[in-house]
């Protein structure tokens, strides 16, 4: 029998796939769940049982979380990258790392064929599909729900008439969870104008005292929160999500460009996503110079572009990453964070890379290593060319 | 007598320098207060009178309110410019065209000499220096601040000395205030680490219920708020100001690099700037296209810093302006924005431009146009050329 | 009958569709050759002739050289776009604009298909197919060579069968000629490691003693040759051109990628393009600032990508263009070039707008408008932040 | 008696620097010479045997040529950098490790002054200054020539007047060699319109003959020409040097924006940095991904401007390198070079990293790997956003 690797999740279409992969093509499935973050023990152990039933060969959760960090997270944070200024790219950043993992998977065990659930609507599709083609070249990919166009009604009574029970009833919203966030879409999500209605977002808010609290970063990297230290910023990350979730913080929706050219519109809350990219910006407003944050900021725009659109794989993308990780050198320090219901405030800093250190000048006070003369040549310089542009030209004559 | 245009703002400094330039200095003393904004029609004459007691020759109040919109602020719209993510550049642009407005009036009057009342200390002193030396590069400019370095209590007393009446009591903040923001410095912005008290902030929070409101934009300028049309776009601001402003919308602290290298802090309360700026921004996102947002967030971020160091007049400017003016063609549209105590939520967007119109297919429903086979070998070919990547440098096999 | 614009050239593909189109699908077959400078009239006469013997039932010349300037060239010259340092794109520029003008025409003549001979193997297809599934979203396209698959000679016997007589002898380097440049490709340019043969170029070198001429530019345009004044540009360009190609001059290999990710090369020679966009590029390092480079540069490799890879009608390209149309306002005067078998120098230029001019200092001598202190203040103020960040990051201590 | 670190080439200007400094200023001078691959061993001698003469206490050569190519040079190549597309920064290059240098060997014999010979007119001033006040910032600059403002013909008389003698001639081009190339200063680069004359470089062509050379790159750096390998870069620069200089190759005149705002022009002989320079970025062609070669480009650009301008300890610089490095891990493979006089053509490169490996299909033929269904399904999904955007503006219906 052939072996595929199914890229699953235990959802409607995963779960269709495996029977179909099984039941109708003949397959040796080998259903992989790949953990971001998005599933607790108890949610995996029901996916187990139920995976159970589907006839599959064997069923494996990969939990890949501080692989995630360590190759992906890690740098959306050096770079600051919030997708139009928003979005933490909370789906978009997982799927490679999942796709990633399944095409390892597959290679490890012999698979000649892996599957995946997406429709033919999305960006998923391409994230998968690229990955995969680059990874594992000469694999055989399989996509059903694509494939086959089913409607959601026409998967049900599939898996019902080959006796598999699940919650069939479809959520007003849909949801995917994972360590960098998580996302919410719905019948407003399809519209331009609408806004997510408070009961659509998966936390509510419970938390209504404003708390104070620090978050360490080193050489870029959260290793503390609240005077914590933490051997691994996930669960760094994960303690901040603990903080500040509670507070209905990081919401918002995305609008975005599709990788298929079309636009779309999705709602997520990612409170630590949030709190700790704003919170390590502010550090490097005071630890970086001006053409370190230029340089960031035009290349992080399109590495967090470039990956959104699955070019994880594009040999830039490790070329920006040197870059990245080039710049934390210094950007240690801590980060003093006010949270509020639905905001936060950043407080401060403390860094001994702190480059506005009253050792060399104050802003708007006299400063030392420099007299209003210098200033005075310098502007005189400064502006040189520009008078010049202007003499020659007699614009302003 | 030589004549001599004083940039003059009815506070110590400049009214030292009125009675200084006259007094010890001999010149006919011309004090030109250019209005930004931030001055009420109360405070203009209150400002007046005093300088009727300085011996001075004449003042003279220059409303460059819309030449300031025409000219800076709408490109600051066009642009969302946002220094660090953060600052809508409230000081920094006002001051361009402070410097501007005196030389072209020094120009007009015959003038030779000009002053400003900066000190050596900051960004102000380079801003007023490099528009002056390019517009009227003959003219002599004087600065008895930086070059006496008097503290405060000198030039009290040597306006006590003649006379002069006015309040000499130093504030705990220091406030600048146009129409594009307001800024807040104190001796928390002097620290790294510390945040402004709420008293600091000029304007108190006084709404405490949610409203919701509209702006429209044509052709990326505010032309409308809450269905109401205006046809300068200054008055629509002031709108918006007043809405939102009683909120506490739009404050922060901005932590950035001064021309003269060092870095500085300064909190702000810009209401209007920010949402008009995020209002646009969300308006940009359903309306252009990828590249176009992405070529325009690489040059408003330089727009915005070279603007803010004083490098208004470099021809380069201009060129950008005119790519900006360029990408505003269909930037028309209503935005939905709901105003909360201290935050504000951008809602929506109505617009005949929305490049999202489910016409063209729905983010994640089956979409018209293209099959999902297109797809296939969309994804097939675009991972081209990094799958021949891997396959050569054999990274993956 | 069903109307087709079919694209024609007069050569073997474009002939063989033309026949395939009216005999077997039976469609009333306009045949439309674009010119965009590379036939004569001679060479129109003869095509003409061979195309009355297709059955089809028109044949139209479009001359768009003038359009092809205004559209495309002009922006290639303000950005001095050579692709990877080298091409001037010389067929991918002429591709869009044949595209663009067939498009028009169909949709002018109430034609629902369009023809192009296209393989499946290059950028042609996609630009072609880009610009028709935009202008004319609604008409069918089909491209008979792709979509066929046959070989040259399955061609050429269909032709034959039909009583077409034509040169049927593959040239040994084929060649694609345009105002802009002419490709040449051949069996070295299939390797990566072999050069084109002498007698592999169109033009040979006829000219062996040097000569120097003279181009002027008016606002970023070409104007004049050797104090002949030009109404039309191309006039111009086609004057550089007889001069300069018997030089062999503009002669290369451009190594590139394609639109489908694989890698290519082709041989060009390009008189004219390279003269004049060297030429044109050395007045720009005298009139405009240094700013003003950096963002044309910036923008000009993209914008050439952009074009190259067929997405001339993305707004954002009608953006780029504005931007260097506006940089381009004194980019005026002459600039002397010496002619030279297989190369030229580029001598000087002379310019009412020259930055240069020594009113405002020469390099290397001492300068008017600033002193030695200022330079001093100046460099004090610029290294500031620099001497900063190592004086509490301690590298150098 | 006070030691001071003096920056000495043997020239005019900085042997009176060494008197003066010595005789009229009380200074205990150690005279260095940072040979960046200028000065040949007889040069060095009769340099050393003057010194001797002024009184100073110590002359010292610090050879650097190594230090040169792997701090600097090594960059330049990664980058392509070719300031204004023509100037391979062989002057403003060597200033910045002449400048560290000399930095670092006052630090190291406790000097507490340093002195250098620059004009108040150039850039070199800037370059020595920033550098110095960043490495050691308590040290005291001293600038004869710009201070005193002397003109040659009293420097002269100083001199003789101290029995100082040497070619007191002043040579019709002033030429500054280095092994990144050699400038040439006359008076025609002191104006915008005339070209040198042939007899005023400083190698003159002597060799008429074609000859074909290769050259190896490693991971980006020159470890081979001619099939010889060499264990030091720098060697394998000074024989492409050999071989290719006698052809006049590599002469040009660079126009560019000095750091103190007016424009400048310098000649310039680099045959082997422009041989190098262009046969590394062939083979990047080869062997790096578009999105790879786009950011080094607009990288690149910034990093040689910067280093131009003496910015090269802003921590920028490290982090672009850092960059830079990371993408030339498969740079490797041969360049194919023919040199002729005035000019040498690269005929092509083999690598086995090149992506242009026709396992993967030909440009123009049909390819493995994908289908022409796969790029119609390519061509429709990449222009579905403009293809959108045109439907919903309408601006071609």
């Amino acid at each position: 029998m052939k072996k595929i690797v199914l890229a699953y999740s235990g959802g409607l279409d995963t779960t269709f796939c495996a029977l179909h992969l099984s039941k109708e093509l003949g397959y040796e499935v080998h259903a992989v769940l790949v953990n971001t973050g998005g599933f607790s023990t108890e949610e995996l152990k029901t996916i187990e049982e139920r995976a159970g039933s589907l006839g599959i060969a064997s069923f494996k959760v990969l939990d890949v979380v501080e692989t995630y960090y360590q190759e992906v997270i890690k740098y959306l944070i050096f770079g600051n990258v919030l997708k139009n200024q928003t979005y933490p790219l909370s789906v978009s950043a997982e799927r490679i790392l999942q796709a990633k993992s399944l095409a390892e998977y597959a290679k490890s065990i012999g698979a000649k064929s892996v599957a995946h659930g997406s429709t033919g609507a999305g960006n998923d599709q391409v994230r998968f599909d690229m990955i995969f083609q680059t990874i594992v070249p000469d694999i055989e990919i399989i996509t059903p729900i694509r494939d086959l166009k089913l409607s959601r009604q026409e998967e049900i009574d599939y898996l019902k008439m080959h006796g598999v029970s699940m919650n069939f009833e479809k959520a007003a919203y849909s949801i995917n969870k994972g360590i960098w966030g998580t996302s919410v879409g719905g019948k407003e999500t399809l519209t331009s104008s609408d806004y997510l209605p408070e009961s659509a977002w998966p936390t509510q808010v419970t938390e209504t005292e404003a708390k104070e609290i620090t978050l360490t970063f080193e050489k870029g990297e959260l290793v503390g929160v609240n005077n914590k230290t933490y051997e691994h910023a996930t669960d760094a990350i994960l303690e901040v999500q603990t903080l500040a979730a509670p507070y209905g913080i990081g919401r918002d929706i995305h609008v975005g460009d599709t990788i298929i050219g079309i636009k779309g519109r999705v709602g997520f809350e990612a409170a630590a996503p949030l709190v700790i990219i704003k919170g390590h910006q502010l550090l490097e407003k005071h630890t970086l110079t001006k053409w370190q944050m230029f340089w960031k900021n035009q290349q992080a725009e399109f590495y967090g572009n470039h990956l959104h659109e699955g070019h994880y794989l594009d040999p830039v993308m490790r070329n920006l990453e040197a870059f990245l990780q080039s710049t934390q050198e210094y950007v240690s320090g801590t980060v003093r964070v006010l949270l509020q219901p639905y905001r936060f405030t950043l407080l401060g800093i403390i860094s001994d890379h702190d480059l506005m250190s009253n050792k060399f000048g104050s802003y708007g006070e006299m400063n030392k290593g420099y007299t209003a003369d210098d200033v005075k040549g310098f502007t005189r310089i400064l502006g040189n060319q520009t008078a010049i542009f202007h003499k020659v030209n007699g614009e302003h004559e």
